[in-house]
């Protein structure tokens, strides 16, 4: 997985621990391309400040994940839920037994929600 | 939900984020039973001490539940895939053929290791 992506899923999950001005600048160099220069001018410090807080900020994300691997368990989960939907569209496209469908249908959409 | 169930879920998941020691004694008082008495005469400290580390792990629990909510999700979650394997059931009882039988059953084994 490339490492942008990454920082982005780990935020999603973890932001809540990362102080604001950590979750602010990993938010605006990984989501919204802004460079080292200009998040720098944005919050009046140092380029270097910039890269010290997005290093602890990561830092900080891969710490909690090799604890708690959450991210390793919601991309487990919505794999196999994604082998689940699947598995249930072939049943829903050979039956023609309207009951079965609608129940399949209330089912997929209830999965999809995890996904 | 009851404190102690909760505290033992809690437990479950952020415990890797506590001390090895409060990790220890929490499950000695809500998992094992322990009271502290006997927690403190196995630790060589006095009750206090031993409801001191009780209190703040609880707190650390509890203040990492509120702001990451995974303990929420969690159950929600088991909750909709719990409602899905009822419904899957009653197509399963419902259904004659064999091919649907057998996808069901192979989807419903997959669900059941995330309820």
């Amino acid at each position: 997985m490339e490492k942008n992506v990454k920082v982005s899923i780990l935020c999603e999950i973890y932001g809540k621990l990362l102080t604001e001005k950590q979750l602010e600048v990993l938010n605006d160099y990984y989501n919204n391309d802004l460079s080292l220069s200009e998040i720098a001018e944005n919050n009046h410090i140092t380029r270097q400040a910039v890269r010290d807080i997005i290093k602890k900020g990561e830092n900080k994300l891969f710490e909690l994940e090799e604890k708690l691997l959450f991210m390793e368990k919601k991309m487990e989960q919505e794999k196999l839920l994604q082998d689940v939907l699947n598995e249930l569209s072939k049943l829903q496209d050979t039956s023609s037994d309207k009951k079965v469908e609608k129940i399949l249908d209330h089912v997929r959409k209830e999965l999809s929600c995890l996904v």
